[in-house]
């Protein structure tokens, strides 16, 4: 019988983000992170792998347990400082440039996965070394019914694409944004690059348009969930990686994965980010309660659906 | 009782399109002609208000006849030329540049709507002068549950924002594409833009987004229709025009217009953009039939719908 376990690979870190607005300062950041707290709306069992350095303050990891992230698989190296990251939106916050990238723990992360998550049913591989990544899936018990998924940049894409081309045969699902999955396929329209990405593995292509939405490509046919329209977006960082996390989590906690459940859990990604957009960093996340939650899933059904309510 | 008859009024032109692919010479174009080519997918009775030249072919009219669209109110000046525009698309097609414009017998337009449609239930300005606009709204009959729809463009925000802000005033429903809608409530946000523009008269605001489909504001509540993803769009020349085609052709045919009406009529526009961007100029439009339309509109369904069919 499946599972409920989500198993989630990705950086638990330091950001520092600066906005037209704001200036974070260096707050909690990091791929497993967002991904953790967006699966946490859900019924899954989540279980976090990561590396963090000494510096990495336990109440960070308090907050992350709070939200019933397990966080046994998250190791911290003694004297070595946690991934850091530093960016800059332009005007439009569609742009980001990065200021600075410290790989410090990160660059001799060796994730171990815990023996309770050996059998996960969904494993959530966060943006992160396509290595590492494989790494992760050579740990796992093998399990028929199991759904992978993969978000993944063009950083990886620029400098290890042979790694990840070999991991993304593997998956199930690959979240990846619109100018990426061009880069990816090479081609140069979306319905040619879902079709490509499809021959590269993954059943399930998920083409992240920010602000415009998300779509699927399954059996080259497309499904679209539109983001929320929103009055204000105060930091999008976060946002791809709570979109995965919405939707792994979701995933997780059904008893079978099917294609609807896969757009249902679309939804669901695509409520957790809406939810991330509204503040800095993981701020958005961490103050929703679930009622919060409840709501942008409603206010998304209304935003899809023609009867007048 | 609501009768089905669709006003339509705007331009009909002589277009001449490069795209990175074809070049169209000289061939059928115009606001009106693709609104009504559109609006012809319904059951609407469509009334044109236009002009054009004695060197406008009499086999374009003979094609709209055949289709449907009354040309009583198509005035032809003798000795005329027809409205000429020229444009080119960037590599992405997203963008244009207007080549040439010769506005011929277009500068001095003076419109006058047939007896038989001066109590059109749904009146569609299309895009044109705001001038021109107000004179057709002063002779209609009053009817109080006309629906009066505008489609309009940053060119008129440009050179007669005082003309266009009074016709706003007037109508019901516009369509606008997104960054006319920040130009024109001065907004930088689509929201905030909606909210402002709602405030200037008209209950439904649909703000086009192109590929990524089209927003309406209703009340504050948004709703998403999403475009089809197309693996070939050939040219995006008269994509709005064909949206407000199909939008008011199906308001017209419907007994009443409710909200749910009108979210119905944005997925009729866009099942007509949709076929207007797969072929040069009106070709898309003229060579459909109505199976291919019923089939976008299924595939516009299936795009939106969690069941997988």
């Amino acid at each position: 019988m499946k599972n409920n376990k989500a198993l989630v690979v990705g950086t638990m870190a330091f950001d520092e983000i600066i906005t037209p607005t704001q200036e974070s300062g260096k707050i909690l950041g990091g791929a497993a992170t967002y991904i953790g707290l967006a699966a946490s709306f859900t019924n899954a069992a989540i279980g976090a792998v990561s590396v963090i350095g000494e510096d990495f303050p336990q109440e960070y990891l308090d907050l992350l347990t709070a939200r019933g992230v397990d966080v046994t698989g998250v190791e911290q190296v003694s004297g070595g400082k946690s991934f850091y990251w530093k960016g800059k939106y332009h005007n439009n916050m569609n742009k980001r440039d990065t200021l600075d990238t410290q790989l410090n723990v990160l660059a001799d992360f060796d994730p171990k996965v815990p023996e309770n998550y050996l059998d996960a049913a969904v494993v959530m591989l966060g943006n992160l070394a396509p290595a590492v990544q494989q790494q992760v899936l050579n740990q796992l018990t093998p399990r028929p019914d199991r759904v992978v998924l993969l978000d993944t940049m063009n950083f990886w894409m620029d400098i290890a694409l042979s790694e990840l081309l070999e991991v993304i045969k593997q998956v199930d699902v690959i979240t990846i944004n619109d100018e990426e999955a061009l880069q990816l396929s090479g081609e140069n329209n979306l319905v040619l690059a879902a079709k490509a990405i499809h021959k590269l593995g993954p059943e399930y292509v998920i083409i992240k348009k920010g602000e415009h939405g998300a779509l699927l490509f399954y059996k080259d046919h497309p499904f679209y969930a539109p983001a929320l329209p929103l009055e204000k977006v105060i930091d999008p960082t976060g946002a791809g990686d709570s979109f995965a996390g919405g939707l792994s989590g979701y995933l997780a906690a059904q008893q079978t994965v099917t294609p609807e459940g896969i757009k249902e859990g679309i939804l669901y990604g695509t409520a957790a980010a809406s939810l991330c957009v509204g503040a800095m960093g993981t701020e958005g996340l961490v103050k929703a309660s679930e009622e919060d939650f409840a709501t942008r899933l409603h206010e998304l059904e209304r935003l899809r659906t023609i009867a007048q309510k």
